[in-house]
């Protein structure tokens, strides 16, 4: 296990009074032993104790061959892994419990008697994830960067005409020339009406002369993710159109300057909705501006007009408002990723963000 | 609301004593309403009352247009949709918990004290939807034809020495081409010492002459899966790779026989595995014999030695032995899907299974 993380782990679940933790997230199990294990619906725990007896419970099919620095519990489909797990735990102590756990283990657990009382995780683990370590922010910088290259090609082949599930085809195909495992979530492309649906999945729509498109991207670069969103226009763009495209890119550059230590992750949200709302689209913008990232493309940390949580240095997120107005068919969202740095933040993403109108052509 | 599907969750919860229930997997929720929704990591439930005052929350994000037949309770990001999940429960009833609710969710929902109990629902929830409608059967038939015809295709190209990745690809378009909606779960295609890995993931690996060749597939047809494996030998086929096959392929047999009404799940697994230990490669079948299938590509009820339930009519699951043994670069495996009928089981899949070697150049 790393070291360091590790003992991150430890002292905040010290500072929460918690003397044992289930982990049960493929990714926090990577984070901390460096093994990508995939159970499926199977149970994986990797179990931590201050006491020291840490134990990492793998179904059989998924023997591992590398020292993960951690002793191993391995079990079979015909055993109950969650009473197995039990063995090792604290009855009278709380334990801590991952946020992603299924209850069908979390009852189990339960009806078992196997901790005196059972919190979620999330304060602890994720609170740890969100600083990102050096390393880490090198591998996000790296990916950020191949992601911009990926929406240069992209913005590139607008011109061809090609439907919204043809770009994602050939978005593979970029990721994978740039190096990349592939994306970091499905990409959206999505033409005119389309793109005033936040979460549109790719369809059989081809872009007309005069629609705005939103591409929403981001690939995986040695296990850490990129996302950026750019919506340019075919041909032309209306006055409506930029009068829209310019607001949300200033909320974005308001986001992006309230995103500093200090500052808390609601007053992101606000500097970019508040300045929505002052331009009379504020019932337009319908979702949090943005999410933390890294591992994975969205990890714990909102940043929405909820999130009191102070900005630290090391936190990664991304600051995305949007305006959609689907009886209009317009759709806008500018999506940069930042990293919090002592006195402020460095954007990760170096694409372009003004208004661009890629050549198309008019219909006949 | 599906008035069939409903009523015979309603009564399995009246045979459990239990009067509320929380459904929250989408597929389960698509089962009930015909709906999709994917809410990410936000709060999706179906929340289902004997008293009749059903309840879907869902997330502003997600609005649905169609009439679901049952009221929506919309919230936003900034509310906590689990304490307004908890206005509509009754605080002194148990109430059943979709297994895969996530801990931040139950735990959230327990800290309320929002039920008296709150015990697995998966006993309500699973049977019911084990046994599939005439509907849901015809779709599983059309699947697993369509399956049949892209593995007689995969199978064709086999000899052009495509490697892992590049069969997946294909794979990919074989089953766009067939109409499929895309796969119904990553596809194992994996060359001698992967084959030996029951959940090798594909990569860069090319076949040999004498390879065997896992080919682990199925498409996603009308929401419905298909699954089946089949392994096919490169060229030439070596007696001791011959003995495993005939092994496997009698177990698959074997297995199948045992699938008909009123043995149980775990005289399916018996059948085939006490064939493969009696040849003397007991420990070499390292997992269960097979899954249940429908919406989901593995949903509750397991081929196993502890799945004591009795077989009922409607049921669909895959039979699916293996025998692996990674010192001699061996992997074999066969899967059909059985779809069981009044007095015995239909297999789904027609492809032949009878060892085959397909052309393939010897090296030089």
């Amino acid at each position: 296990m790393d070291k360091q993380k590790l003992n991150a782990i430890l002292s905040a679940m010290e500072a929460e009074s918690i003397p044992q933790i289930i982990i049960s997230d493929p990714a926090v199990i990577f984070y901390l032993t460096g093994a990508w294990i995939h159970p499926g619906e199977r149970l994986l725990v990797l179990y931590l104790n201050q006491n020291g007896n840490h134990r990492l419970l793998v179904n059989d099919l998924f023997r591992q061959t590398k020292d993960l620095g951690v002793e191993i519990q391995y079990y079979n489909d015909i055993q109950d892994g969650v009473e197995i797990l039990s063995r090792f735990m604290d009855p009278a102590a709380p334990v801590a419990i991952d946020k992603s756990w299924p209850a069908r283990f979390l009852l189990r657990l339960q009806g078992l008697n196997a901790a005196s009382s059972y919190v979620n995780s999330s304060a602890i683990v994720d609170g740890v994830r969100q600083i990102k370590t050096p390393e880490e922010q090198e591998k996000m910088r790296i990916a950020s960067r191949l992601n911009d290259g990926v929406m240069d090609q992209l913005v590139g082949i607008l011109s061809e005409g090609h439907t919204e599930l043809e770009l994602k085809d050939i978005l593979a195909k970029l990721y994978a020339g740039a190096g990349c495992q592939g994306f970091s979530f499905d990409p959206i492309t999505a033409f005119a009406g389309n793109a005033a649906d936040p979460h549109h999945e790719p369809d059989g729509s081809r872009g007309k002369y005069g629609d705005c498109v939103v591409l929403d991207i981001g690939g995986l670069k040695d296990d850490y993710c990129s996302d950026m969103t750019r919506t340019v226009f075919l041909g032309t763009v209306s006055d409506r159109q930029r009068e829209i495209y310019e607001v949300v890119l200033e909320a974005n550059r308001r986001g992006i300057a309230a995103a500093k230590p200090g500052n808390r992750m609601k007053d992101v949200d606000d500097a970019a909705r508040s300045y929505i709302e002052e331009r009379g689209f504020g019932k337009y913008f319908t979702h949090r501006t943005g999410h933390s990232i890294g591992l994975e493309v969205h990890e714990a940390g909102d940043v929405s007009a909820v999130n009191e949580s102070i900005i630290r240095p090391g936190q990664c997120f991304s600051v995305e408002p949007g305006i959609y107005i689907p009886e209009e068919n317009i759709g806008v969202r500018i999506e940069d990723l930042v990293l919090i740095t002592k006195d402020g933040c460095e954007v990760l993403n170096h694409y372009p963000k003004e208004l661009r109108v890629v050549p198309f052509p008019a219909e006949k």
